[in-house]
């Protein structure tokens, strides 16, 4: 672990809502160096709260209602939501929708910043984030978005290839997954939907990054709980070659290139890469290239990726943070630190990119 | 019913190869008045098979160790390949790669026209065959291959798009089914498989039937036994409306306009619609086409569909055993003629499109 | 077909609530040449009910809230549902939970006798009815249940077994599929649900119909759409071989002997069985015993068994209208009718079990 | 973590055949403070292969047809097959069938222990081994076999029961998982198929460990991935209540209660906890019971398992090279000592039972 210098103050953050990303994005702010996590709140004394009672994660009541199911579990109580944000410099709100509104109201009454995801309108904020679209845009102001586990993946991929090639047209046909791995509730069973009407929300998410893209997407729901795959379709300026986007993408940070041929088969396979790897709750941090899946025609490129929608997102809330809270590192600083911290980084130079 | 001019002939037809595609053709046959099914030949004793030799159907044996196997099942059998292609005009082959090879070279030894199905190269009868593509051309032959379900669905939708508006490029992204309803030995159960490696075969193989046309594919497998569901990318030579778009596909036949919004949300809702028609082991012979998935760009053109990748296949299959065995139809009297003895003709004057 | 004698007016039947189930009992009412479809009873203008008008099913407004919706979408009305209460001898209702006791009252004023499913409570008729177990009992009733799909089947083999072995102790362990197969919200995707807590609904329900016996359940849900299989370990009063069950079981109607040895091997391939019939909706009536399973142990028979939970009440139905509406029948000949019409009887010989 | 003495030499450790169970008998293995990994054994350079010399595994080829791919793959290669079996005290082979009889004779040729898995026939080794059912009979033995996932979970949950209450008869009705998660080939995908003919292998595997229980066992094949769920019926020699059997079973080590009404509602619940608990790979070694699926009726138990087929024997493997190898542990000392350092120890007291 690297060490912090002690007299800078570590930035106190609390998560508020304790679901599939806030669990994730609350383990990775307590690995940052940097910083502090000063606590979780939520409103049932699920197992997953007790196991992070249990792990060392105050716990606080997000809202009065939940005392009495946190006392009766024996889960000791740090305070009410006033007392986390006034404690922090930061609210990461992973809460369902709905309630970001109100908690955003309370942070500005209240002067801490907030953060809310990918599921909360961009009107919310007005501003949404992604470290490979806009870092530096993050400065200074006192709330954001972090765009969803498929339009981040799609930031790292398109921006990539934009900054890279200029792209003049995209298209995203995705296969997405019908539920999270624990949600038994939702279907389907057998069979494959049409997401409906027309284009998928998911090109219009990514504009709210990268103003100005030429992209539409579609999108099906597949039975499956493990991850998103989308076929890209990108025109590009100038001819390129296979080799050349292979590189390109291969030496970016956050982007793991896999192969079918050497036996990353599905995203089943994906995800047992990252069993293997020990990674915390199997999560698979990387928007995952399938190398052999590349294929060029002239000025157009395809290829298919892999989303892991449970934890693509958490390293983008943690650089969104520091980006937010402190202007002592630069965006490539930054990233770099996330991705080490979490346990991922790849070589600093590759992160130079970050710093244009 | 239509009726048959007694001075006719029938066409003498025989299926080899009993299984999803063959029994299908044989119904199809089965049912046309201008046809004769002589029979089937198989190797192995199935339900299938016995359900079928119950129906009246005469059952060969497709090779003579089959015989032990018929007579302990107690199944009546009228003779073996050779006597079966013998009393043909026209063998429908549904046999297992390999073994259509060794059935088109007795075929023309014997003097009987042949057709076989998508899963054979088109190299073995040097002619791919698609109702809506190239009905005339079949004209003459001794033996043909029509293309598979995923094909004769995208030759429905191509060649329609393209005769109206002229197609520059297509793109395809396919959401395929794992496997066949019955085929429990086949996956996945909870993942989803890119197509590896590039681009899929589903374009090269459309370009069979339709040759010339600048189309790509991709391709991911799905857990899900029901359909296929395409993706469509379509670029045409001007600006079109939506309404053009529906209008053109609501008119042509063994296409099916469908909509979320009237209930139809996905693959399992077209199979219960087909269920509910009382449809012969519930097949979906048109290709489904989403009309609120349709949208367009200026001249790009993007739809959703879905294809029944059991039995789309079967009315080109009957298609074909006339275009290749009488002249006395045009493409448009023949293709009705079909529809019509399926039960799912459209009005007559649909059908002046395939007369061009 | 049978004929019917024409000076025995035929029964005049109504099915309110037309979905999964409602279909089915309209549709096994209409082949019955001693019953007349006067008509069906719903609230919305789905495919379904439209396809229904199609066939020629009069449609009547299960409420006035309705109305605008059919003729919205140009469908003819042919009453209210007073309207068809009172041209009715009996009142099939597979209406969702709520609905079937406003009916019943209903029915009960202006005379109509009632027939309601097994989603409702025993309470509810005070008479559950099972062809079975209790045809008899229903005669003179004004309101009867017809217990679900599981219960017909369990009911089908275990008043089967009690009649020859009488049962001591029963024991069944269900796995059941999560959703119908147009159900695509509902899962599990990719998990096996307990259904908790203790003893599962299964049994009590048989004991609604077999009173007195001593029967437990317990049940988990997987993830499939088409059918449920029960394991079934059955203790009887003295030894029995399996020779005896076998032969038992095969000479029961309504009880398919399946074998995986013959290629039965899955629910998926007894679906695809009836699919080759040409069943309606690829429909599989009967409760299938996959022979194979069957092991015996002393006085302890163990089997597996499927059941098609979306169609096996249907003969159950028909057969239940019959007990009800006349006394010109013994329970024989009602049942051999019933499955006459819908074309599966066996031999006639084997239905005099059923005049106890 | 627990010191070891410095004066005890560690027992040395090999495993070959690096999949599904090798890669988790490895990490178990390497978390002992008391053994070595000498080093892992296989054939192909797959990612896993890496990841774990990666991890600091030396790499031993199984087979001298292995070395290329390992060179090609950059793979260190520590020694060959006969270099591994040399160093090691104890093998632990995880191969597929039909390699571990040739290991067992090499093993015994170089006089190095030998322990094979479930999928191994009993005859192989004569001795089957289950910390729960006969820790201390594995003492100067040379090979020993430990039971597959399904009858570990079963000897921890019959022989507590056993031990208890005295069994007088036993049946299990299990709904397995269709395949492992990576496992993408394999079905089915919307299908449940009873494993046939009979009984199912289950309940005489559990013999081999339980001489002369009464048990018998019935399965089904399910479309998922994560976990068997067992339903067991259980008669015993007196009545008991349900708290009794509550009460043994919560204070059981290995064995986990759960129960739907605090969350745990299936499976993948049970999954979501084991990644929550940041469990190498989401491992769920303890066998689950839910406790609200307790039901008690006289002499008989009822209740409803889950069972981790690639986790649950991880911990039995360990114990199995402490119980073969060394005589300075009674039973509950080696099996406290290995959940010590699986990190899932309960109580010390809870052990005791493991010294009858």
């Amino acid at each position: 672990m690297s060490t912090t210098n002690r007299s800078t103050p570590r930035t106190r953050v609390g998560v508020v809502g304790y679901g599939v990303v806030g669990k994730r994005v609350a383990d990775g702010v307590a690995l940052q160096p940097d910083m502090e996590l000063v606590g979780i709140a939520d409103v049932a004394p699920t197992s997953l709260v007790a196991v992070s009672v249990d792990r060392g994660f105050p716990l606080f009541a997000a809202d009065p209602s939940a005392l009495p199911g946190f006392q009766a579990a024996g889960l000791a109580v740090a305070g009410d939501l006033d007392d986390l944000i006034r404690e922090c410099d930061v609210i990461v709100d992973c809460s369902p929708p709905g309630i970001p509104e109100k908690n955003l109201a309370r942070c500005r009454e209240l002067g801490t910043k907030f953060i809310c995801e990918g599921g909360e309108d961009h009107a919310l904020t007005g501003f949404s984030f992604s470290s490979f679209a806009n870092y530096e845009a993050a400065a200074g102001r006192d709330a954001a978005r972090v765009v969803s586990c498929n339009t981040t993946s799609e930031c790292r991929i398109l921006s990539t290839l934009d900054r890279a090639f200029s792209i003049d047209d995209a298209f995203l046909a995705i296969t997405r997954r019908g539920a999270d791995p624990a949600n038994i509730k939702s279907g389907p069973i057998n069979a494959t939907i049409p997401v409906l009407p027309g284009f998928s929300h998911h090109a219009p998410d990514i504009i709210t990054v990268i103003p100005g893209l030429n992209v539409k997407s579609m999108a099906v729901i597949a039975s499956t709980t493990l991850m998103h795959v989308h076929i890209l379709r990108v025109e590009v300026a100038r001819s390129v070659t296979k080799d050349e986007v292979v590189e390109l993408l291969a030496s970016t940070p956050r982007v793991r290139m896999v192969s079918g041929e050497s036996g990353d088969s599905s995203t089943a396979h994906l995800i047992e890469w990252a069993r293997d790897q020990h990674r915390p709750r199997g999560d698979h941090w990387e928007v995952a290239v399938w190398e052999d899946s590349i294929a060029v025609d002239g000025q157009v490129i395809f290829l298919t990726v892999g989303v892991h929608m449970e934890s693509v997102i958490a390293p983008e809330n943690v650089d969104c943070i520091r980006a937010m809270s402190t202007d002592a590192m630069t965006a490539s600083q930054a990233i770099y630190r996330t991705d080490e911290a979490f346990g991922f980084a790849r070589d600093r130079d590759l992160y130079a990119v970050f710093d244009r």
